[in-house]
């Protein structure tokens, strides 16, 4: 918290990087690497796209932690036993305190775990889905889109550094706020973007060029859960995204484009937001709504042009254990 | 609080009634009483349209308590010198107290207060709206509405009956739920209502035969409300207000309609429910949201037919000191 009330994102991670090169001590290797999330949280969500339109699935496994955690953080109760099955751990923390018995800042996800030693490598959440980009092409699936070519990198990060500033943290800066003048100055921070990006969208299907790039994955990951949990738990109430038509119409439109919409599971999503953030919602009791029929209707947007998937292809369905329930 | 976790409302007002032979020693009287209120209240807002369109603004003067308060209930604080200009006290809970120093239930609004002695008459706002319409009729206003007509009560009391369970009561229960299982069964058992009122608004546009009535009243100062308020900070969310076609122009032709629109301050309803309910909004701070503009807009309900004021006409503005600030 800064002085005034404004919520301060702690963005030191664990800097380290898994590299085609190995210069950190951490090259690229198939089934050497664990990448940790949970399914309710947006930073996490990013990676879990990426490699799904990547197919890194049979190179690079993932585990699921539940919605739900205290002050310890994030935990394996998914899964049978409450384990693991990969790391045999209960909770994530656990993974940071062999990397670092000392480890003194937030557990978060997603996160890469070296699985032989059980040490996380890295959170660093903006560097790992770039990287798998970039570093692990040579394990990328036939078809793989490219979400970060050379060409778009300048722009890429000119439009995420936007997004990431304005609505991406603006929603959290909305929700935790701590005086009316922080609220309301992210709040118009966050309409003020969305109306840029409204404008933006209104003619063109994609963020950055005409196919899906990282910028569209990190958009999309705040967009999804905005009427789910920002709209109301979060207070960012101008109108829901569903009355913001042109951005309504794209976030379906990747909702309903294989690797997006897949991964995400709004019961988890919300019983996260709305039972770990006591101080925002004391009595931890979960909306049933808000109506999701609307995710799989037509948006249109395929007259705007674009090809998704560039000279690609789309991926294929999420491994059997990785499915997320039916709307 | 029941046992499971449900609110119950205690019903227990003070059940005197104004009338116009006085057999509960309150006679009709001009001059003599006021009617207590505030802006946020939808209990009190029932009462407030109601004298607006019957034109009782001259012989029923009308106090207005701010939209916050403490554990004493409501207060003066809008008023010079955080009086009431005519009781000349700062609580509500003050006129209680005169009319019983023991008064052991909360002080609420609407009520009505004896002026010479600074007695509460009554809060029983159920009963006040009807006694407005049929004990007041010497002072209605010329072209005054009948909003409870003789040959209509049984189908207004049944409709009442069902709104007042179903959607007036039902989104406090589904706010001030504190289990799981009743926020999830007052929800539905909302939400099923306004489907029921959709359909019978769908083809006629008044609730109760083709003019407005008391029933409409009682149902347009909770939905009035729904979106500014019981969407987010009750849970409510199934859809917005504004995304049910029906009940939306509905809604917005009586608020378009002399005597409801312009008894309306979005800005006192919202402060008071998030600022008052420390226990669901913590922070207390008061979302900017949402955007009221679609409120004037159109509704195309007069293809229904139906007259608003029958053989009468419409009331004219509110008196200067009683005006509501501009949308």
């Amino acid at each position: 918290m800064s002085d005034n009330g404004e919520y301060k994102r702690d963005l030191n991670y664990i800097p380290d990087r898994i590299t085609a090169d190995g210069r950190d001590g951490w090259p690229v290797e198939p089934g050497r690497y664990r990448l940790v999330v949970a399914r309710a949280c947006p930073w996490a969500n990013r990676a879990v796209i990426v490699r799904r339109l990547l197919g890194l699935e049979p190179v690079l496994s993932m585990g699921i932690a539940g919605p739900v955690h205290d002050e310890r953080s994030w935990s394996f109760d998914l899964d049978p036993g409450g384990k693991d099955p990969v790391l045999g751990i209960e909770r994530l923390q656990e993974a940071f305190f062999k990397r670092d018995p000392e480890y003194p800042r937030g557990i978060t996800v997603p996160a890469f775990v070296d699985v032989p030693s059980g040490q996380v490598v890295t959170n660093d959440f903006a560097q790992m889905t770039l990287d798998m980009s970039t570093e692990w092409t040579a394990h990328h699936r036939d078809g793989a889109p490219e979400l970060y070519p050379d060409r778009l990198r300048d722009e890429i990060d000119d439009v995420a550094q936007k997004v990431f500033t304005d609505v991406n943290n603006a929603v959290y800066q909305c929700g935790f706020a701590r005086s009316q003048e922080a609220y309301e100055h992210s709040y118009t921070k966050l309409f003020s973007r969305l109306d840029w990006l409204s404008e933006r969208l209104a003619t063109q299907r994609y963020l950055v060029g005409d196919t899906i790039t990282e910028a569209d994955v990190r958009l999309f990951t705040t967009l999804v859960r905005f009427d789910a949990v920002y709209h109301g738990h979060f207070k960012c109430n101008r109108q829901k995204l569903t009355e913001l038509p042109v951005l309504w119409a794209y976030t379906r439109d990747l909702f309903q484009t294989p690797g997006f919409g897949d991964t995400i599971d709004f019961p988890q999503i919300k019983e996260h937001y709305y039972v770990v953030h006591k101080n925002v919602n004391p009595t931890g009791i979960v909306p049933l709504g808000p109506d999701v029929s609307g995710w799989p209707t037509p948006h249109g947007r395929e007259e705007l042009g674009g090809r998704p998937f560039g000279d690609g292809t789309p991926p294929g369905p999420p491994p059997a254990d990785e499915q997320v329930p039916a709307l």
